[in-house]
């Protein structure tokens, strides 16, 4: 491969193809169904080795490049994974998984399943029972999930829609008109297997046979988001907003390095995680060695037969970087934008590009600090520049938002934004359900949780790392040391073993990755990296249900471990049915005093949170994203202000513009800045 | 007055001067010190009267001007307040207070109180004992808190500062070099009463007698946050950044009227509160009466003599309208912005303008919404544009930026950034104490908590609301009704009484304000408005300390209480050197379930928040902004998705711009967007 390469970079087209040829060849023309393929990243040793050479210029150690595959012997359920060494044409892992172990899911399968179903004459039939001969039906094929049942067998089930009466149009909101049944297709088979009518009351009642889909009112709402359906035309009243960069951008790319304002950094991608961030630096200074989104489960809270099985691991199911929009020019940022292509497998096992899967800009986003001296009034304002990565992924209905900012003041910030379209269920005229929200007439949308888990793997200051719980808490009163009772002090809880580790908001509990053996010279404690978590309710069904055994991350906020090479996803490898078992749990031992040391070791931390979702009407027919931020701030990690340098804000830069009413006789201001008179 | 003044109008000059004169009058040339001047909002009743007339065009009730003020008898303890009807040239109320009652601080006594500690011979005396000849002490008189003595008397407690020897400027940061003793001065007969040496350790031992103050090493740390006397000059690798908007803004102001992408409101403005928003619709739909911060209050940690009683009530001892900062185009925002002015009251009675108290302009925040249609490919992205609506305050050291920012969604987001210079104590060489962190040599700046209350006035769909707090709760593991154990539901729980409302983060707890009479007909539910709280630790100090008394409001995250006319400041109208007793609390019937019903009435929500601020070395000499927001989210208030109509985001408005290394060739995306193939 070529010499260019960084061992963190993505893996390319050329080397995915190269694996595949390796994995087919070695089984004589077998008809083989890839699922996934990507870098497998260097076991942490060497490549701490090889970064320590790359940080001191000096001789880089080589190490091969490798790739990770899943595929399937084709229409049977035989699961196989390996590790394939292309540097030195060779298989370093190759194995074939259990038989309740399955791979994720892939739109080429999806849509085989959704023809199976539409060419099926019960579905047929269904479908003529139900009068909508003047519309078309649409599929929304999605993962399984679990009931416990057939645990060996791979099935996808199928939503069923239809397209507005009104347009018949193929890019119709068909999630504004649901059908009343759904059907199971067993994929090993490529067969329909069941087809099952929904319950449409708040009980298991499912539609009386024969009864047609009333063709729903869609007024009072509007029930198309796409702006060429809407009976409207859009809004005229808002006004162009650019951000024109004149001397271009503050950061760099070359290849996958990027820096910025203080920041050096790879960004990394991959069919899974998609995007990921590795050989984070700031001032010079080690802060993090790999961030990533490990997961997110999506639980419905519907729990009627069939739709209780309904919950899924976009992740670990699909795969960010499968799933990753092709991001464009002036839509999904402004400013200067630098974009990268990411690469996949096709199921044929031939490279799929995911062209600009990643973008990279900056933002202003507001003050970063401000003081006035009031002797004087004189002010000095810095503005608050920001560089941020964003993917999109588009999950069947709902989209995520995924973005890494760095700021200038060595903050790394974790965005998510969850939007698109609830996925819908019909339900009867004017019924209610506790667990859902109409959103138009006959649609319900079910409640849900999108529960995501960060891995932070962090280097602050070099690899040995420990975890503390810091409490602010009050002095007891008393007449001599607090006489007031207005004292308090800070109450420090170093981690010993690992584990989960509990959150107290009240105690006002602040999250810190220390360096024991780095002392800050100003305050005379460890360097350190805050994590400022996002609090959120955690997992609602039920210790034991399926939920609950497969998504063994959702029941602690913050969970801490030993390094170890390929702990990646915290709800196992294998999500797509998978039973559980496989976790971030079951990588602990079950005596809590047994568990791994975890203080001064190389060590990380993984954050759950999520957003409870019961939808509102405003979250329909298209939802305004809802956002969360988890963030890493410096902790005594700098002796001083990071921000300290940046210059001042003024308008010869931002060249600034007052708003002139039609009916003002405003100037515009004269030159001089940042002086007020307070 | 000028007729087309409106009733919510802030005072104008012209009003003010009116009004003092008229108080002036009153007192036969005895010499009075304005406190405090600003409209007397009218009471909600007749208020509520005039604004169906406006909303509905019909003929508009007369309602007379008034002017609140505060003022002292010049030199005395004599303290009165007195509303003044300028309409009719009247007072309305005028009373004396009681004498354990103070006035607001303002700038004028602060800066006579220290001319007098430096004239004194005590004072030169310390100085001249630390050998500090080649700089110049700076002074930072603060409010006095309290510690239960001599509670009639009007203090001030002086923190004596120096400037950095190594340049004596003006606007040197004397913060990184405080003295080791501080002055009491008594603010009525305007003389030194005391003279405090500091404690220097982990215990309240002083200075010994004699002891110079060393002049500290600055090294490794920069000292001055003004560029100009930094060691190095500011880094270079910042590109500048401008928005542009080519047709103008989105906004139209007309007065004090702002209509904006389908909201509808008033700003208002004053000495105490500053920023204010009145009388909110969005989409022809009444959503909120009234919105203000409330208060603030920001008690230390530090529970030794003398320090121990420091805590500030920002709003109430100073005022958000008097310390508002004159904002400069290009410095406190980008792209087009629209000024306003406020006035106050100079200590003579004479207006004092608070010219561009408050900016508005509009800001690109990323993403509204997006889907992504994987059949055909049509991707359809709506940014997420936001008005932003800012004021920013100096209060001595530090900096507040408030911001509310209202969205086309319907959602409103109160920020709050605590910027500024950390207020710092001296402390021994390599002493340590639990509740500071030193920021530099000899230099320890006190933990403190910032804590915040916003006033949400609401009039969701109407004047009569009720409050709600809604969990999402499991469903009980059953064989029918839940078989899975996946399934939950909502427990929405309607507030009767008057009280203070429990969060509880674990069940999910949505906060929801509703209006009972008013049906969504999509969703068959009351319209409502979730409050999304910033779930933060609580007042640390004791239960029944002064810091504790004083601050009713920090002890629940959220209070409700039924509208009364002039209950505003939910830590009581007079917070300096108060002992507590008016606020919030006092406002409630001891016995729960007498207090006043708040279910479908017109009622209040108070949301307490804060930072419990342990500094660290990032934070000094000036500290990155720390943000926390507020959200008021629309919740089945709107029939669906307010911004459907948001047009596409499309690269002919945007004119984003591919980055281009100086190695690549890449060439400009063609015309055609957001159409991704996935």
């Amino acid at each position: 491969m070529a010499s260019h390469i960084h061992p963190l970079d993505p893996a390319t087209a050329e080397e995915i193809q190269c694996a595949t040829n390796l994995v087919k060849s070695a089984y004589n023309g077998i008809e083989l169904h890839f699922k996934a393929a990507g870098l497998e990243e260097p076991p942490k040793a060497a490549m701490v080795n090889y970064l320590e050479a790359e940080h001191k210029n000096e001789a880089l150690p080589v190490i091969p490049r490798c790739i990770f595959l899943i595929w399937y012997i084709k229409r049977t359920p035989r699961l196989f994974e390996a590790i394939v060494d292309i540097t030195n044409n060779q298989f370093v892992h190759h194995a074939e998984m259990p038989r309740d172990f399955h791979g994720p899911v892939d739109r080429a399968e999806m849509n085989e399943a959704a023809q199976v179903v539409m060419a099926d004459p019960r579905v047929q039939e269904e479908i003529k029972r139900l009068k909508i001969d003047d519309t078309t039906v649409v599929l929304d094929p999605w993962d399984y999930g679990v009931d416990g049942e057939e645990t060996q067998t791979r099935h996808t089930q199928v939503f069923m829609y239809m397209r507005n009466p009104k347009n018949n149009d193929p890019d119709s909101n068909h999630y504004c008109f649901p059908l009343d049944f759904m059907v199971i297709v067993d994929l090993s088979a490529m067969k329909v297997k069941k087809i099952i009518r929904l319950p449409l009351g708040s009980d298991q009642t499912t539609t009386p046979a024969g009864s047609p889909v009333p063709h729903r009112r869609t007024d009072p709402i509007e029930p198309e988001y796409d702006h060429r359906l809407q009976k409207n035309p859009p809004r005229t009243t808002l006004k162009p907003y650019q951000v024109v960069q004149p001397e271009g951008a503050s950061f760099t790319v070359t290849g996958h390095l990027i820096e910025w304002e203080k920041w050096r950094f790879r960004v990394g991608f991959n069919w899974r995680e998609g995007l990921t961030l590795h050989d984070l630096s700031f001032d010079g200074k080690s802060a993090f060695y790999r961030l990533s989104l490990s997961e997110m489960f999506v639980p419905y809270g519907d729990p009627r037969n069939p739709i209780y099985r309904k919950g899924a691991f976009d992740l670990g199911n699909v795969g960010a970087g499968v799933t990753a929009n092709n991001l464009q020019l002036g839509c999904d940022c402004l400013g200067m934008i630098k974009y990268i292509d990411g690469c996949v497998v096709a199921s044929d096992g031939s490279p799929a590009l995911r062209p600009n899967a990643i973008c990279i800009h900056e933002i202003d986003n507001g003050i970063q600090w401000k003081h006035t001296n009031h002797r004087t009034g004189k002010a000095t304002v810095v503005r608050k520049r920001q560089l941020v990565l964003q993917t999109i992924i588009t999950v069947a209905n709902y989209e995520y938002i995924f973005m890494w900012y760095l700021d200038q003041s060595g903050e790394i910030t974790f965005e998510t934004r969850a939007t698109g379209i609830l996925s819908t269920q019909p339900i009867d005229k004017d019924a209610k359900v506790p667990w859902g929200t109409r959103v138009a007439d006959g649609v319900m949308a079910p409640y849900h949780q999108h529960i995501f888990n960060i891995r932070i793997d962090p280097a602050v200051g070099g690899y040995a790392n420990s975890f503390a719980s810091t409490d602010s808490v009050a002095m007891p009163w008393d007449d001599v040391l607090n006489p007031l009772g207005t004292g308090y002090i800070t109450q420090e809880t170093v981690l010993d073993r690992a584990g989960p580790v509990e959150d107290d908001v009240g105690k006002g509990r602040v999250f810190k990755i220390l360096n024991e053996n780095v002392q800050n010279p100003v305050s005379l404690t460890p360097i350190g990296y805050k994590l400022v978590p996002i609090r959120s309710q955690l997992l609602l069904a039920h210790p034991g249900s399926f939920h609950s055994r497969r998504s063994e991350f959702c029941s602690a906020p913050i969970w801490v471990t030993k390094h170890k090479d390929r702990q990646l996803f915290p709800a196992g490898d294998y999500t797509n049915q998978s039973l559980g078992g496989t976790g971030i749990k079951s990588w602990l031992d079950e005596t809590p005093g047994k568990r791994d040391n975890v203080r001064n070791e190389d060590i990380v931390i993984w954050h759950t949170f999520g957003f409870t979702h019961n939808p509102r009407t405003e979250d329909f027919p298209v939802m305004p994203a809802e956002i969360a931020q988890v963030h890493l701030k410096p902790y005594n990690f700098a002796l001083f202000n990071p921000t300290n340098d940046v210059p001042g804000s003024n308008q010869i830069d931002n060249k600034s513009v007052l708003y002139q009413a039609p009916s003002e006789q405003e100037t515009e201001a004269a030159g001089e800045c940042c002086r007020s008179n307070l």
